[in-house]
Formats: C-alpha cells, sequence, structure tokens
C-alpha cells in the first residue's frame, strides 16, 4: 500500500467555520490506513514555503472538537496571493516533506494557488492530489449554491440587524450599517432575514451588483424617513457609482490602499460615517447614526449556524474520500442544493457535495442571481430570503412585539 | 380596599433585558387584586407628556414572555431629560389618568425624573408612589453592585472580543475597537473576560477613569506588536486627556454635539479610525484595522446573559412588591451581591435587592473603583474578572487551540 502524507492548510479571511473544514480533513484521514502523517502548515501557503509545519497526526479528538468550535483559522492564514515563482517555492516543500495530498481551505484565490501548484506537480511528473476546500464568507465562489462561512456571517448579520432595527424602532432616526463584501452583495443581503413585522427594518438594501446613486439613495432614505419616522439602511462595504469607483474612494479622503491596488473596506468606519454625514447635510435629517460590523461578522465567538458547522466539516470529508479513495483527479469541492419533489423550501433542504474542476473556481467570482435583487435595485426578492432561510441553522432568536391596545387620549 | 392604577415607561439607551423589567412589572402587578390597570406610556417621559398610552392590563402572559426576550425597548424609548416644567406636564397626565404608582425604567437621568416627579406630587399631596428601575449597560449606577442590562453587553463585549483576537491571531497585525461608555469604563473593562490563553488579547485596555495619553498609548501598542507580532486594543470611546478633554474632540474634526452639548461618540467610527491612523503614522505598523462596536453592543439580537434577564426581571418585580405591598416610601431598586461565606467566588454569586433614596442614584455617576484598574492604568485587575464573571450567565463559549508539536524544519 502507498504511503500517503497530508499536508493541510488555511487561507484569507478567518470564518465561524474554517477549522470545521481542518478537523474534518483531520479526522476524516483517519479513516484512511494509508495515512502515515497529516501536517498543517501555519499561515498558509506562508507557512508551507518557510516549512513551518505543526503535526497534526496525533492531535486529541477532544481537543480537535474544541478547535472546531472555535471561529477563525487555527492555523493561522495569509493574504498572500502567490504567482508562479511561489507557487513553486510551495511545491518544493510539498516535495522536500513527501507530502502526497495538498488541502487548501479558502477562497478563490486559494483555489488558484491550488491550481498553479497542481500544474506545476503534474508538470514534473510528481505525484500529488491537491485539493480546494470551499471557505468564504463572500458566498462568491462559482460553481457552489453556498460556501461554507457564510451561513454564519449571514446569521450574525440578521441577528445584528433584527436588534439595530428594534433599537432604531425605540429611538428613532436614521441608522446605516455597512456590512461586509467588495463584490457580492450575498452577506449585506442576508439583512433581510432580519425581518418579522412589515415595518422593520432593514427598510433599503444596497448591493454592489448594482450601480449606487448618492441622489437615489437619499430620496429613498428619506421617503421611508417620512413615511414612518425612521429608516434602517444596509450597504455592502463594495457599492460603487456607474463607472465601477468604490463610494468608500470617492466619499473617503484618503482611503488607503494594500499592495494590489485595492481600497481598504473593512476595518474602518468612514464609509458609514460618509453616508451618514450625506443624510446629515442634505435631508436636515437629526438623529443619523452609522456602525461598520467589521471584524464581528466573520468572528464573533458564539453566533454560528449549525448548518454551516456541519456543511464546513462535510465538504472537507468529502475532500478527504476522493482524495485517498477516489479514482478522480484534483479539484475543488462544491456544495450543491439537492432539490426535492415539490420545490425547495425549508424542510426539504438538503446539501450535496460533488468535485468541480479547479479552473472552474480559482480567481473567479460569483455575484448575486439578479432573481434576488428587487427591480428598484434597494432590497431583495422573497426568492432571495427563501434561498437563506434554511442556512442560517435552527433556534434563530425572534423578536416580538406588544400587541396592547392603544388607549384614547384623555 | 384602594384601587391602583400602575403606570410604566422606559427612558434611555435600550438593552438586552429592559423588556425584562417591562414584563417584571405587569406580570407582578397581576398577584395584586387592587390592580385595575397597567399603562405603558409610549417612548418614555415624552408619551406620558403626550398621553400617548398603551393598556397593558390584558396582555397574553405568553406575548409578554416573548417581548422580554426581546431587546431594545418595547415601548420605546426617549434621550429627553425633563427639567422642573416637563415634570409638572408629566405630573398632570399621571393626575389626569388617575395613576397611583409610576415605574420608570432607566438611568440615572430616568432616576432623577423620577426623584422631581416624586418631589411634585409631595409639594401638592397627591398620593403617588414612585418608582425607579434601574437599567444601563454602562453599569454607572451609585449604591448598585451592577445594573440590568450590563451583563449581556458585557457578555457581547467578551464574545466579540475572543473572536477579533482569534481573527488578530490568524492574519497579525494592530486591531483597535471602540466600546462605549462615556464616563465609566466597566463595558471596555468587559473585554478582559475574552481571555483564554496567556496571550490572548486584548494585550491593552483604555478606560474613561484613567487619563489618555497618545504617546504612552503609542509606546504600549509598539511593545506589545515588537513582542507577540500582534496587538488587540480595548478602548472606550469616553477616553480623555489631563483636561479632561475627550479624545474624539481632539483627534476628530467636525465632531458632532448635540443639544446639551455633549459630544456624539457613539454611531461613529471616527475615534478608532483616528487611532488607527496614529498608529500607522507613527509606528509604521502596516496591518492596522479598527472596528466600532456601536449599537451591536446594547440591542444584538440573542445575545444574553440569562443572569442579567433574572435580576431585570426580579429588580421590576421587587419595585412593584415594594410599591403595592411594603410600607416604605418612593425610592430606586438597587442591585446588592450577596456575601458568602468564603467569599465571593463564581458558584456561591448570588443577587439581593434592596431600596435606596432617589437622591442617591439621581443624575450622579458611578465609575470603577481604582482595585479594579492595574497600576499602568492599560488593563484591568483580576478584581475586576472576578467581579464580572458570574454575571455572563452559563455557556459562555470558550475558544480551544491546536496543541500539535512544531515539527524541525527540513
Amino acid at each position: 500500500m502507498t504511503v500517503a502524507r497530508l499536508l493541510v492548510a488555511q487561507g484569507g479571511g478567518p470564518t465561524a467555520v474554517i477549522n470545521q473544514s481542518l478537523v474534518g480533513v483531520v479526522l476524516q484521514a483517519r479513516h484512511f490506513s494509508s495515512v502515515q502523517q497529516v501536517l498543517g502548515a501555519r499561515h498558509g501557503v506562508r507557512g508551507i514555503v518557510a516549512d513551518d509545519m505543526l503535526d497534526l497526526t496525533h492531535e486529541s479528538a477532544e481537543r480537535l472538537e474544541a478547535v472546531a468550535a472555535t471561529p477563525a483559522a487555527a492555523l493561522g492564514s495569509t493574504r498572500d496571493k502567490p504567482d508562479a515563482a511561489y507557487c513553486q517555492a510551495i511545491f518544493a516543500t510539498l516535495k522536500r516533506r513527501a507530502v502526497t495530498h495538498f488541502f487548501y481551505i479558502g477562497g478563490n484565490d486559494s483555489a488558484d494557488t491550488v491550481r498553479i501548484v497542481s500544474e506545476e506537480a503534474a508538470r514534473q511528473g510528481y505525484p500529488l492530489r491537491c485539493m480546494h476546500i470551499p471557505k468564504t464568507i463572500d458566498n462568491d465562489l462559482m460553481g457552489n449554491d453556498h460556501t461554507p462561512g457564510y451561513p454564519s456571517a449571514a446569521r450574525f448579520v440578521a441577528q445584528a440587524f433584527a436588534g439595530a432595527s428594534l433599537d432604531n424602532a425605540a429611538l428613532p432616526g436614521v441608522y446605516v450599517a455597512v456590512v461586509m463584501g467588495r463584490h457580492a452583495g450575498f452577506l449585506t443581503a442576508a439583512a433581510a432575514l432580519s425581518r418579522t413585522h412589515a415595518d422593520d427594518g432593514p427598510h433599503l438594501i444596497y448591493l454592489p451588483e448594482r450601480t449606487f446613486d448618492t441622489a437615489r439613495f437619499l430620496a429613498d432614505v428619506k421617503a421611508v424617513h417620512e413615511r414612518l419616522g425612521r429608516c434602517v439602511v444596509a450597504v455592502s462595504e463594495g457599492i460603487h457609482d456607474a463607472s465601477g469607483q468604490a463610494m468608500a474612494a470617492q466619499l473617503v479622503p484618503n482611503a488607503e490602499r494594500d499592495a494590489h491596488g485595492n481600497l481598504q473596506l473593512s476595518g474602518t468606519g468612514a464609509l458609514a460615517d460618509a453616508l451618514c454625514e450625506q443624510i446629515k447635510s442634505q435631508l436636515k435629517i437629526k438623529r443619523v447614526r452609522g456602525d461598520t460590523f467589521g471584524y464581528l461578522q466573520r468572528s464573533f465567538l458564539g453566533c454560528v449556524s449549525e448548518v454551516d458547522q456541519l456543511e464546513a466539516r462535510e465538504a472537507a470529508a468529502f475532500a478527504v474520500r476522493h482524495a485517498l479513495g477516489g479514482s478522480g483527479g484534483d479539484g475543488s469541492v462544491a456544495i450543491r442544493r439537492v432539490a426535492r419533489a415539490g420545490g425547495v423550501h425549508e424542510g426539504a433542504y438538503e446539501a450535496g457535495y460533488a468535485l468541480q474542476a479547479l479552473q472552474a473556481v480559482a480567481a473567479k467570482t460569483r455575484v448575486m442571481d439578479d432573481a434576488f435583487i428587487n427591480g428598484a435595485g434597494n432590497d431583495v426578492t422573497a426568492a432571495f430570503c427563501d434561498y437563506l432561510r434554511p442556512l442560517l441553522g435552527s433556534s434563530m432568536p425572534r423578536a416580538a412585539r406588544l400587541a396592547s391596545p392603544l388607549l384614547p387620549k384623555t
């Protein structure tokens, strides 16, 4: 029997369930007697290049389960986006460590890294199975119904907006909250799942899939404020004008850019503040408050969808079974929704797992379907709510209102 | 038997458990056959003056329980701080509605309103029992061990920092989060309860009880960053310099002020952004991220301490029992900690309830004891952690780490 040496690493932004996938790899590998070693590279591809490795082979199942329930990336992560030379350095370590199976948990950039490493191994005739395990709160991977990490982050956003909307009803004014999502609006759209009553916020939702027009935005806010005496708005950090320029770049002077020229959108409250300033100065509304959900939406300890936990674990286990037991080649695990007779509804939701080509996912971005966005471009549709609801998990808290009669004035 | 007509209202910032107190009043009143009516004024004292009243007398217990579990203020709240004339208008409505018992759930400003109304009733010889029921996430009411609303907000802050610290360990850099608290640092201090391991964040905590010195702050951040390669900082929105001027006023141009001349501290990310800018420009650290917990920390649906829920309910029930069954006068309910042989520790925690004079609470602010703050003024003490821990409730999620051995480099 061939000896198997597995290497697993985590890349990109942490999520509430990325450690479920890590633990899924380690525990599933224990079902294969060929597995001699399971390595964990620290801080993703950076740790592979630096040969910075933990030996996960004998980690106790008890500790692994505790780590699985912990958010962020237990091995550490990285923002490095390897080019061809970087991938050759990765490949050199894998070869030196006699790694036979490489599992990289991450988003579309991580899938691209796996693709390059896979091609390099093939070119050199080195027998290496390369698997990409999906992860991103942005939910923007092609070929997936949804991605591990998104349901838990969506749950956080829904619970946050439910509370913020109640707060806004208690102390009326305009409330604007900025949610993560540079190109895809899925996470911002999750704000809609916070609604229980017809006049609950968010009353307006702005997504990067549509062009943002400040005048139109102000007219929308004004109309809601006149109707209800208050207004709750969900805004994606990635909103942009017709030319594609980010509103954060237009409204915020001296906004920071990274090495790739990408504007810093998270870790600053500038966009929310700038939108609030527009509302105050243009609409003359007095109480205007802005929040930016920031890192809380992806890392908050104790807000997780158990559907997400299970699927993140299962996607990784599927990757291991395919890589060690299957006959196919390299690829990226995809979550699909299993259709049921009678249509997809809450009771009938079920996930299935499939393997797709790395090229189908690598460096590509999926955005929201038109069917998920309303005609006016300032809200989502019922179809989107039906899509997301079963992913949020059970025991979603619900807001209740008094139904007591209003007394005639004395 | 005298007929009793109760009026209850909610004032100030919403909390996770203010509706527990509302429901505590309504349900406890049902034990007294003298109670003919329970009125709920909408939006606090503003609704009393406007005679905007719900009749809570026959609200179903089932709905009341659902409302109790919902954050924010179900009756609506207000920021109005009544002066003598305003209190006379309140009193006029109470008289017209033949109210015999007035319960106001709120902070020190609300206690002051109750005090003035109580004095006005005495002056006019009108038999009115006036009770203040404590509520504030700031935990700044005199004579209380702690206040309803604080434990749940503290739990949110602790869970948020636990996640943010894990995120910061996965993708190292400096992370600064601004927490509510203008004069009292209790809520910011709760960040310390997120720690599980010795090097977990927050590594630095800045409170309004101590003078903030930017140079000292930067030196602190630099030292932690050099030691750990990362740094997580908790900052109270109320930090100020030696002259008492808020850092938000110094670092943020054009900061907004309210009608009372108070600087707007919440609902903007400006202070966090300004502190991050200082770190970037002065320390030349590249990855610096700032979050402002904003309204999430007081309204997030689904993060609550069951100790807090119980105490908020109990404090209100105590007020009703005192007002309808007791022989004493008007007052403010206080939560005390029952001391146990062997000292106060987690297993022995128990709350007791007492009545204190309205004057003892009204318009006064309690801040953190010196024993709760470390000598350097950049962290809390073990005594503070022991104080807060039993209030957070059960099933606080815990972060786990891998314990796998690091492999020697090949």
